[in-house]
Protein backbone atom coordinates (compact mmCIF):
# COMPACT_ATOMS: atom_id res chain seq x y z
CA UNK A 1 0.00 0.00 0.00
CA UNK A 2 1.19 3.35 -0.76
CA UNK A 3 0.02 6.78 0.31
CA UNK A 4 1.45 9.83 -1.51
CA UNK A 5 1.55 13.20 1.00
CA UNK A 6 3.05 15.70 2.59
CA UNK A 7 3.57 15.23 6.16
CA UNK A 8 3.50 19.40 6.48
CA UNK A 9 -0.57 19.13 5.07
CA UNK A 10 -2.90 18.27 7.76
CA UNK A 11 -4.98 16.46 5.54
CA UNK A 12 -2.28 14.39 4.89
CA UNK A 13 -0.83 14.00 8.52
CA UNK A 14 -4.12 13.14 9.98
CA UNK A 15 -3.86 9.82 7.78
CA UNK A 16 -0.31 8.92 8.88
CA UNK A 17 -1.48 9.58 12.33
CA UNK A 18 -4.03 7.18 12.35
CA UNK A 19 -1.55 4.64 10.27
CA UNK A 20 0.76 5.00 13.05
CA UNK A 21 -2.01 4.97 15.61
CA UNK A 22 -3.70 1.56 14.27
CA UNK A 23 -0.19 0.43 13.21
CA UNK A 24 -0.78 0.21 9.60
CA UNK A 25 2.09 -0.72 7.31
CA UNK A 26 2.99 1.69 4.61
CA UNK A 27 4.84 3.29 1.61
CA UNK A 28 4.53 7.10 2.11
CA UNK A 29 5.72 9.03 -0.75
CA UNK A 30 6.75 12.62 -0.35
CA UNK A 31 4.57 14.88 -3.23
CA UNK A 32 5.09 18.59 -3.49
CA UNK A 33 2.35 20.63 -3.79
CA UNK A 34 3.94 23.84 -4.64
CA UNK A 35 6.04 22.42 -7.44
CA UNK A 36 2.68 21.48 -8.61
CA UNK A 37 3.74 17.39 -8.65
CA UNK A 38 -0.79 16.67 -8.12
CA UNK A 39 -1.11 18.44 -11.61
CA UNK A 40 1.04 15.72 -13.67
CA UNK A 41 -0.13 13.32 -15.90
CA UNK A 42 1.36 10.60 -13.67
CA UNK A 43 -0.71 11.98 -10.51
CA UNK A 44 -4.01 13.04 -12.16
CA UNK A 45 -3.89 9.12 -13.81
CA UNK A 46 -3.77 7.95 -10.46
CA UNK A 47 -6.77 10.48 -9.08
CA UNK A 48 -8.36 13.21 -11.17
CA UNK A 49 -9.11 15.51 -8.46
CA UNK A 50 -5.46 16.10 -8.31
CA UNK A 51 -4.98 16.11 -4.36
CA UNK A 52 -3.19 14.71 -1.87
CA UNK A 53 -3.65 12.65 -0.02
CA UNK A 54 -4.40 9.51 -2.06
CA UNK A 55 -3.72 6.15 -1.15
CA UNK A 56 -2.77 3.04 -3.73
CA UNK A 57 -4.48 0.21 -1.95
CA UNK A 58 -2.11 -3.42 -2.97
CA UNK A 59 -4.86 -4.14 -5.64
CA UNK A 60 -4.43 -1.05 -7.17
CA UNK A 61 -7.67 0.71 -5.88
CA UNK A 62 -6.94 4.12 -4.98
CA UNK A 63 -8.63 6.46 -2.58
CA UNK A 64 -8.85 10.19 -2.04
CA UNK A 65 -10.30 12.51 0.41
CA UNK A 66 -8.32 12.31 3.56
CA UNK A 67 -11.40 12.32 5.78
CA UNK A 68 -12.60 9.30 3.52
CA UNK A 69 -9.02 7.37 3.53
CA UNK A 70 -9.27 7.90 7.85
CA UNK A 71 -13.10 6.12 7.54
CA UNK A 72 -12.23 2.83 5.50
CA UNK A 73 -9.01 2.70 7.82
CA UNK A 74 -10.99 3.19 11.10
CA UNK A 75 -14.21 1.07 9.98
CA UNK A 76 -13.67 -2.18 12.32
CA UNK A 77 -11.05 0.09 14.76
CA UNK A 78 -12.53 1.38 17.96
CA UNK A 79 -11.57 4.89 16.34
CA UNK A 80 -15.31 4.69 14.43
CA UNK A 81 -18.09 3.87 16.61
CA UNK A 82 -20.31 1.06 15.53
CA UNK A 83 -23.62 2.75 16.93
CA UNK A 84 -25.49 4.50 13.80
CA UNK A 85 -25.88 7.97 16.07
CA UNK A 86 -22.40 8.20 17.13
CA UNK A 87 -20.77 7.30 13.59
CA UNK A 88 -22.82 10.05 12.49
CA UNK A 89 -21.46 12.27 14.83
CA UNK A 90 -18.71 11.04 13.87
CA UNK A 91 -19.14 11.70 10.19
CA UNK A 92 -20.85 15.41 11.32
CA UNK A 93 -17.38 16.24 12.83
CA UNK A 94 -15.58 15.26 9.84
CA UNK A 95 -17.67 17.33 7.34
CA UNK A 96 -17.60 20.22 9.79
CA UNK A 97 -13.67 19.84 9.35
CA UNK A 98 -13.71 19.67 5.72
CA UNK A 99 -16.76 22.63 5.82
CA UNK A 100 -15.89 25.27 8.13
CA UNK A 101 -12.37 24.54 9.83
CA UNK A 102 -9.75 23.98 6.84
CA UNK A 103 -11.18 26.49 4.56
CA UNK A 104 -10.16 29.20 7.26
CA UNK A 105 -7.73 27.66 9.40
CA UNK A 106 -5.52 25.76 6.71
CA UNK A 107 -5.62 28.01 4.40
CA UNK A 108 -4.06 30.91 6.42
CA UNK A 109 -1.47 28.42 7.08
CA UNK A 110 -0.83 28.10 3.87
CA UNK A 111 -0.70 31.46 2.67
CA UNK A 112 2.02 32.61 5.96
CA UNK A 113 3.61 29.48 6.35
CA UNK A 114 4.55 27.66 2.85
CA UNK A 115 3.74 31.23 0.40
CA UNK A 116 5.20 33.77 2.90
CA UNK A 117 2.69 35.79 3.35
CA UNK A 118 2.74 37.75 0.09
CA UNK A 119 1.62 40.86 -0.30
CA UNK A 120 -1.44 40.27 -2.67
CA UNK A 121 -2.92 37.61 -0.04
CA UNK A 122 -2.36 39.71 3.05
CA UNK A 123 -5.81 40.53 2.72
CA UNK A 124 -7.43 37.06 2.17
CA UNK A 125 -5.66 36.51 5.17
CA UNK A 126 -7.16 38.41 7.30
CA UNK A 127 -10.76 37.60 6.32
CA UNK A 128 -10.05 33.96 7.21
CA UNK A 129 -9.53 34.78 11.44
CA UNK A 130 -13.24 35.02 11.87
CA UNK A 131 -14.14 31.84 10.30
CA UNK A 132 -11.47 30.24 11.87
CA UNK A 133 -12.04 31.72 15.60
CA UNK A 134 -16.02 30.39 14.90
CA UNK A 135 -14.59 27.10 14.11
CA UNK A 136 -12.40 27.15 17.30
CA UNK A 137 -15.02 28.31 19.29
CA UNK A 138 -17.34 25.34 18.72
CA UNK A 139 -14.80 23.06 19.11
CA UNK A 140 -14.16 24.92 22.29
CA UNK A 141 -18.04 24.42 23.36
CA UNK A 142 -18.12 20.42 22.41
CA UNK A 143 -14.90 19.89 24.74
CA UNK A 144 -15.62 21.80 27.51
CA UNK A 145 -18.86 18.85 27.82
CA UNK A 146 -17.09 16.03 26.54
CA UNK A 147 -13.15 14.99 26.91
CA UNK A 148 -12.98 14.01 23.02
CA UNK A 149 -15.18 15.21 20.41
CA UNK A 150 -17.61 12.53 20.38
CA UNK A 151 -17.96 11.72 24.12
CA UNK A 152 -15.69 10.06 25.95
CA UNK A 153 -14.08 7.99 23.49
CA UNK A 154 -10.94 9.08 21.14
CA UNK A 155 -12.43 8.92 17.24
CA UNK A 156 -11.15 9.85 14.02
CA UNK A 157 -13.46 13.01 14.23
CA UNK A 158 -10.31 13.86 17.15
CA UNK A 159 -7.60 12.96 14.53
CA UNK A 160 -9.20 14.90 11.81
CA UNK A 161 -9.74 18.10 13.76
CA UNK A 162 -6.46 17.90 15.45
CA UNK A 163 -4.41 17.57 12.38
CA UNK A 164 -4.76 21.60 11.00
CA UNK A 165 -6.05 23.05 15.42
CA UNK A 166 -2.15 21.95 16.32
CA UNK A 167 -0.59 24.07 14.46
CA UNK A 168 -3.35 26.65 13.86
CA UNK A 169 -0.54 29.44 15.49
CA UNK A 170 1.09 28.91 12.02
CA UNK A 171 -2.10 30.79 10.58
CA UNK A 172 -2.26 33.62 13.34
CA UNK A 173 -4.87 31.59 15.74
CA UNK A 174 -3.72 31.64 19.40
CA UNK A 175 -5.02 29.13 20.62
CA UNK A 176 -4.90 30.26 24.56
CA UNK A 177 -8.62 31.56 24.14
CA UNK A 178 -9.42 27.38 24.28
CA UNK A 179 -8.42 26.46 27.19
CA UNK A 180 -10.18 22.89 26.33
CA UNK A 181 -9.13 22.71 23.53
CA UNK A 182 -5.58 23.13 24.75
CA UNK A 183 -6.38 19.86 27.34
CA UNK A 184 -7.24 17.97 24.32
CA UNK A 185 -3.92 18.45 22.23
CA UNK A 186 -2.40 17.36 24.86
CA UNK A 187 -4.37 14.09 25.33
CA UNK A 188 -4.12 13.57 21.77
CA UNK A 189 -0.41 14.04 22.05
CA UNK A 190 0.43 11.54 24.84
CA UNK A 191 -1.27 8.93 22.88
CA UNK A 192 0.64 5.82 22.10
CA UNK A 193 2.19 5.29 19.12
CA UNK A 194 1.92 9.22 18.48
CA UNK A 195 3.54 10.54 16.14
CA UNK A 196 4.38 14.67 14.80
CA UNK A 197 4.16 16.59 11.63
CA UNK A 198 7.94 16.21 11.00
CA UNK B 1 -38.38 13.44 14.06
CA UNK B 2 -38.09 16.81 13.22
CA UNK B 3 -35.67 18.39 9.85
CA UNK B 4 -35.18 21.82 9.65
CA UNK B 5 -34.27 23.21 6.69
CA UNK B 6 -34.93 25.18 3.49
CA UNK B 7 -36.08 23.18 0.40
CA UNK B 8 -34.21 25.82 -1.76
CA UNK B 9 -31.35 25.04 -0.21
CA UNK B 10 -29.40 21.87 -1.93
CA UNK B 11 -27.76 21.01 1.27
CA UNK B 12 -31.40 20.56 2.68
CA UNK B 13 -33.14 18.99 -0.36
CA UNK B 14 -30.63 16.41 -0.77
CA UNK B 15 -31.69 14.92 2.74
CA UNK B 16 -35.67 15.72 1.89
CA UNK B 17 -34.89 13.93 -1.44
CA UNK B 18 -33.16 10.85 0.54
CA UNK B 19 -36.24 10.73 2.88
CA UNK B 20 -38.69 10.68 0.00
CA UNK B 21 -37.04 7.84 -1.71
CA UNK B 22 -36.73 5.94 1.39
CA UNK B 23 -40.37 6.58 2.70
CA UNK B 24 -39.04 8.03 5.66
CA UNK B 25 -42.10 9.71 7.51
CA UNK B 26 -41.13 13.45 9.22
CA UNK B 27 -42.01 16.69 10.39
CA UNK B 28 -40.43 19.59 7.78
CA UNK B 29 -40.03 23.08 9.48
CA UNK B 30 -39.04 25.90 6.89
CA UNK B 31 -36.22 28.07 8.71
CA UNK B 32 -35.44 31.25 6.63
CA UNK B 33 -31.20 31.25 6.43
CA UNK B 34 -31.74 35.38 5.03
CA UNK B 35 -33.58 36.35 7.66
CA UNK B 36 -31.23 34.44 10.49
CA UNK B 37 -33.41 32.16 11.70
CA UNK B 38 -30.21 29.64 11.99
CA UNK B 39 -28.22 32.63 14.32
CA UNK B 40 -31.42 32.41 17.15
CA UNK B 41 -31.08 31.67 21.00
CA UNK B 42 -33.74 28.88 19.55
CA UNK B 43 -32.22 27.46 16.92
CA UNK B 44 -28.11 27.32 18.53
CA UNK B 45 -29.51 25.96 21.24
CA UNK B 46 -30.30 23.26 18.67
CA UNK B 47 -27.64 23.33 16.69
CA UNK B 48 -24.06 25.56 17.81
CA UNK B 49 -23.33 25.45 14.26
CA UNK B 50 -26.02 27.37 12.89
CA UNK B 51 -26.23 25.77 10.23
CA UNK B 52 -29.31 23.91 8.32
CA UNK B 53 -30.37 21.44 7.66
CA UNK B 54 -30.65 19.46 10.95
CA UNK B 55 -32.30 16.84 12.17
CA UNK B 56 -33.87 16.05 15.96
CA UNK B 57 -34.42 12.21 15.95
CA UNK B 58 -37.42 11.32 17.99
CA UNK B 59 -34.92 11.15 21.32
CA UNK B 60 -34.22 14.73 20.91
CA UNK B 61 -31.10 13.78 19.77
CA UNK B 62 -29.66 15.89 16.77
CA UNK B 63 -27.64 15.56 14.21
CA UNK B 64 -26.23 18.54 11.49
CA UNK B 65 -24.29 18.06 8.37
CA UNK B 66 -26.40 17.16 5.48
CA UNK B 67 -23.92 14.78 3.89
CA UNK B 68 -23.60 12.97 7.58
CA UNK B 69 -27.32 12.96 7.85
CA UNK B 70 -27.69 11.25 4.67
CA UNK B 71 -24.98 8.69 5.90
CA UNK B 72 -27.23 8.13 8.95
CA UNK B 73 -29.94 7.47 7.34
CA UNK B 74 -28.52 5.91 3.99
CA UNK B 75 -26.85 3.43 6.45
CA UNK B 76 -28.47 -0.12 6.50
CA UNK B 77 -29.96 1.08 2.74
CA UNK B 78 -29.25 -0.19 -0.74
CA UNK B 79 -28.21 3.89 -1.16
CA UNK B 80 -24.45 3.13 0.67
CA UNK B 81 -22.55 0.29 -0.20
CA UNK B 82 -21.66 -2.70 2.77
CA UNK B 83 -18.32 -3.53 0.98
CA UNK B 84 -15.61 -1.30 2.36
CA UNK B 85 -14.12 0.27 -0.23
CA UNK B 86 -17.15 1.00 -1.96
CA UNK B 87 -18.45 2.83 1.45
CA UNK B 88 -15.10 4.93 1.76
CA UNK B 89 -15.75 5.88 -2.16
CA UNK B 90 -19.13 7.20 -2.17
CA UNK B 91 -17.71 9.28 0.93
CA UNK B 92 -15.23 10.04 -1.07
CA UNK B 93 -17.62 12.13 -3.07
CA UNK B 94 -19.31 13.31 -0.26
CA UNK B 95 -16.26 14.89 0.98
CA UNK B 96 -15.68 16.24 -2.50
CA UNK B 97 -19.01 17.81 -2.81
CA UNK B 98 -18.59 19.87 0.40
CA UNK B 99 -15.27 20.53 -0.42
CA UNK B 100 -14.62 21.16 -4.35
CA UNK B 101 -18.09 21.59 -5.56
CA UNK B 102 -20.68 23.44 -3.16
CA UNK B 103 -18.20 26.01 -2.12
CA UNK B 104 -18.33 27.14 -5.86
CA UNK B 105 -21.30 26.22 -7.38
CA UNK B 106 -23.76 26.68 -4.56
CA UNK B 107 -22.01 30.07 -3.33
CA UNK B 108 -22.44 31.17 -7.09
CA UNK B 109 -26.35 30.32 -6.77
CA UNK B 110 -26.35 31.94 -3.47
CA UNK B 111 -25.31 34.89 -4.77
CA UNK B 112 -27.11 35.37 -8.31
CA UNK B 113 -30.59 33.92 -6.60
CA UNK B 114 -30.89 34.48 -3.53
CA UNK B 115 -29.05 37.69 -3.35
CA UNK B 116 -30.03 39.09 -6.46
CA UNK B 117 -26.66 39.47 -7.81
CA UNK B 118 -25.14 42.64 -5.91
CA UNK B 119 -22.74 44.60 -7.27
CA UNK B 120 -20.37 44.25 -4.47
CA UNK B 121 -19.97 40.42 -5.07
CA UNK B 122 -19.73 40.13 -8.52
CA UNK B 123 -16.17 39.68 -8.40
CA UNK B 124 -16.40 36.73 -6.17
CA UNK B 125 -19.39 35.45 -8.33
CA UNK B 126 -16.81 35.49 -11.52
CA UNK B 127 -13.98 34.34 -9.30
CA UNK B 128 -16.36 30.76 -8.58
CA UNK B 129 -16.86 30.30 -12.28
CA UNK B 130 -13.79 27.98 -12.71
CA UNK B 131 -14.00 26.17 -9.71
CA UNK B 132 -17.09 25.15 -10.50
CA UNK B 133 -16.28 23.94 -13.90
CA UNK B 134 -13.29 22.07 -12.33
CA UNK B 135 -16.09 20.24 -10.20
CA UNK B 136 -18.44 19.21 -13.42
CA UNK B 137 -15.40 18.24 -15.24
CA UNK B 138 -14.75 15.79 -12.71
CA UNK B 139 -18.28 14.25 -12.45
CA UNK B 140 -18.31 14.42 -15.71
CA UNK B 141 -15.61 12.42 -16.54
CA UNK B 142 -16.68 9.88 -13.88
CA UNK B 143 -20.10 9.46 -15.15
CA UNK B 144 -18.66 8.68 -18.91
CA UNK B 145 -16.99 5.14 -17.18
CA UNK B 146 -20.10 4.23 -14.65
CA UNK B 147 -24.13 5.46 -14.42
CA UNK B 148 -23.93 6.65 -11.41
CA UNK B 149 -20.89 8.32 -9.32
CA UNK B 150 -19.65 4.82 -7.75
CA UNK B 151 -20.41 2.10 -10.18
CA UNK B 152 -23.60 0.95 -11.56
CA UNK B 153 -25.77 1.45 -8.19
CA UNK B 154 -27.36 4.42 -7.26
CA UNK B 155 -26.16 5.89 -3.78
CA UNK B 156 -26.06 9.18 -1.47
CA UNK B 157 -22.82 10.35 -3.33
CA UNK B 158 -25.63 10.68 -6.15
CA UNK B 159 -28.09 12.60 -4.27
CA UNK B 160 -25.60 14.90 -2.41
CA UNK B 161 -24.19 15.66 -5.79
CA UNK B 162 -27.52 16.41 -7.42
CA UNK B 163 -28.65 18.68 -5.06
CA UNK B 164 -26.51 21.70 -6.34
CA UNK B 165 -25.76 20.45 -9.62
CA UNK B 166 -28.91 20.40 -11.38
CA UNK B 167 -29.53 23.82 -10.48
CA UNK B 168 -26.15 24.86 -11.31
CA UNK B 169 -27.27 26.43 -14.64
CA UNK B 170 -29.06 29.28 -11.48
CA UNK B 171 -25.19 29.48 -10.14
CA UNK B 172 -23.95 30.40 -14.09
CA UNK B 173 -22.81 27.12 -15.29
CA UNK B 174 -24.30 25.95 -18.74
CA UNK B 175 -24.51 22.01 -18.10
CA UNK B 176 -24.91 21.90 -21.79
CA UNK B 177 -20.82 21.18 -21.93
CA UNK B 178 -21.71 17.64 -19.56
CA UNK B 179 -23.49 15.13 -21.37
CA UNK B 180 -23.07 12.62 -19.22
CA UNK B 181 -23.90 14.65 -16.01
CA UNK B 182 -27.19 15.48 -18.18
CA UNK B 183 -27.97 11.91 -19.02
CA UNK B 184 -27.23 11.33 -14.49
CA UNK B 185 -29.70 14.33 -14.11
CA UNK B 186 -32.22 12.62 -16.23
CA UNK B 187 -31.63 8.85 -14.77
CA UNK B 188 -32.27 10.64 -10.79
CA UNK B 189 -35.09 12.66 -12.20
CA UNK B 190 -37.30 9.63 -12.93
CA UNK B 191 -36.33 7.76 -9.91
CA UNK B 192 -39.52 6.09 -7.91
CA UNK B 193 -40.17 8.48 -5.53
CA UNK B 194 -38.24 11.25 -6.63
CA UNK B 195 -39.36 14.94 -5.52
CA UNK B 196 -38.49 18.81 -7.13
CA UNK B 197 -37.14 21.40 -5.39
CA UNK B 198 -40.13 22.77 -4.85
N1 LIG C 1 -10.60 17.72 0.54
C1 LIG C 1 -9.27 17.25 0.31
C2 LIG C 1 -8.35 18.41 0.29
C3 LIG C 1 -6.96 18.00 -0.11
C4 LIG C 1 -6.10 19.19 -0.48
O1 LIG C 1 -6.57 20.33 -0.65
N2 LIG C 1 -4.82 18.90 -0.63
C5 LIG C 1 -3.87 19.94 -0.99
C6 LIG C 1 -2.67 19.83 -0.07
S1 LIG C 1 -3.14 20.10 1.62
C7 LIG C 1 -3.43 19.72 -2.42
O2 LIG C 1 -3.20 18.59 -2.84
N3 LIG C 1 -3.30 20.79 -3.19
C8 LIG C 1 -2.76 20.70 -4.49
C9 LIG C 1 -3.66 21.12 -5.58
O3 LIG C 1 -4.85 21.43 -5.28
O4 LIG C 1 -3.16 21.13 -6.72
C10 LIG C 1 -8.88 16.27 1.39
O5 LIG C 1 -9.37 16.38 2.51
O6 LIG C 1 -8.08 15.37 1.10
N1 LIG D 1 -21.72 21.88 5.63
C1 LIG D 1 -23.07 22.20 5.91
C2 LIG D 1 -23.45 23.48 5.21
C3 LIG D 1 -24.79 23.95 5.58
C4 LIG D 1 -25.01 25.37 5.17
O1 LIG D 1 -24.08 26.11 4.80
N2 LIG D 1 -26.28 25.78 5.28
C5 LIG D 1 -26.66 27.13 4.95
C6 LIG D 1 -27.90 27.10 4.08
S1 LIG D 1 -27.56 26.21 2.57
C7 LIG D 1 -26.97 27.87 6.22
O2 LIG D 1 -27.60 27.35 7.13
N3 LIG D 1 -26.53 29.12 6.31
C8 LIG D 1 -26.90 29.96 7.41
C9 LIG D 1 -25.76 30.45 8.22
O3 LIG D 1 -24.60 30.05 7.96
O4 LIG D 1 -26.06 31.25 9.13
C10 LIG D 1 -24.00 21.07 5.42
O5 LIG D 1 -23.63 20.37 4.48
O6 LIG D 1 -25.05 20.87 6.03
Amino acid sequence: MVVYGDIQSGNCFKVKLLLSLLDIEHEWRVVDVVAKETQTKEFLALSPKGKIPIVVLDDGKVLSESNAILGYFAEQSDLLPHDRFEKAKVYEWLFFEQYSHEPYIAVARFINKYLGMPREREAEYESLQAGGHSALAIMEKQLNETSFLVGSQLSIADLSLYAYTHVAHEGGFDLSQYPAVLGWIERIQTLPNYIGME
